[in-house]
């Protein structure tokens, strides 16, 4: 299998992360590829056409997108349930979290694409702010969850940790560890987990 | 149950059509919800912070996103596997595929928020061109998918319905059906299912 990957995005590291945890990481060979917003990428788009990474490439040319259902692909053949409850209610618990904090990076990226790559006259400051307040009332959300950050390793966790670890790479200094003491506690200990720790993206 | 909803939103309207398709509509209470970019709603923000629609709340108060997740939860109240292959590579290219889908939306909806929703003087034509070519490249990998167009109702046709919907709704002039004949025939035969047929958008 094949996956296409930039070190910056958080949704490849949601993948490198789970594969790892999965003992999967051996079977993927990773792709470098690199989509910018406002830049035509026609190569790209042959492999996904909304030009967004990462996706998995399979041996038979299948085209598996988005992150998260590479994560439950990967889940699958690792034995099913691993990350991902298989059943009950838990299972919609940590899908509809983990669509919350896919809606938080959709819009922790689109803030740092308002405030970084569009022209800086074409800026909107109402964008740019509603969409972190998104991301931030996300964090509030689940520095409430008590139970969400201390239960086993799954997706919610590898997410959230993206998600953690995304703002540090391009909201330095936004103050999340000082708002949500309990997500950097919660962060810390992720950081123990080598996966966790050799994906974290490069210096901004 | 209770959805919150609009009718202008692609994402809601494939929730709909679902639960009106897995004979489920009369169970949930459709509460209407307004969410403008770039404007807080912060009494939609408890509900969601990523401020999104739709969201099923369910009857002990848990909250379930996204449109996807929703149409899952509902597929299984209604005995699993009728919208949503439940094994075997159907259900990954299933998956994919609407991922795509929802890719294709996310970016037309970028796209309206460009032209239309932020102040004029601020809009940037090259991110505006983007996300409709992602969209327009998408329409262009279903409109060669015969199978998926052709084969017993899915998410996939749903959410296929949901994006030419949104096309005539806010591209009037975009020219799909001149462009993609075979997705013109398949958005015909799905509009003889009253379920599409109820929900498309009210006139722009």
């Amino acid at each position: 299998m094949k996956l296409t990957y930039s070190p910056a995005s958080p949704f490849a590291r949601k993948v490198r992360i789970a594969a790892i945890e999965l003992g999967l990481i051996d079977k993927i060979e990773f792709v470098p590829a690199t989509v910018v917003p406002g830049t035509p990428n026609d190569e790209y788009s042959q492999i996904n056409p909304v030009k967004k990474l990462p996706a998995l490439i399979l041996d038979n040319g299948d085209v598996i997108v988005d992150s998260y259902v590479i994560v439950e692909y990967l889940d699958e053949l690792a034995g099913g349930g691993k990350l991902i409850p298989a059943t009950g209610d838990a299972k919609w618990k940590v899908k509809s979290d983990h669509s919350l904090l896919q809606g938080m990076l959709d819009s922790m990226l689109l803030c740092r694409y308002e405030r970084m790559v569009r022209p800086a006259e074409l800026r909107w400051q109402g964008w740019a702010d509603d969409h972190w307040n998104r991301a931030w009332k996300g964090m509030a959300r689940f520095n409430d969850k008590p139970e969400v950050l201390s239960r086993p390793l799954d997706i919610v966790q590898i997410s959230l940790a993206c998600v953690l670890g995304y703002a540090d790479f391009r909201y330095a200094d936004c103050g999340w560890r000082k708002a949500y003491p309990k997500l950097d506690a919660f962060h810390e200990k992720m950081l123990a987990r080598p996966s966790v720790k050799v994906s974290l993206p490069p210096p901004a």
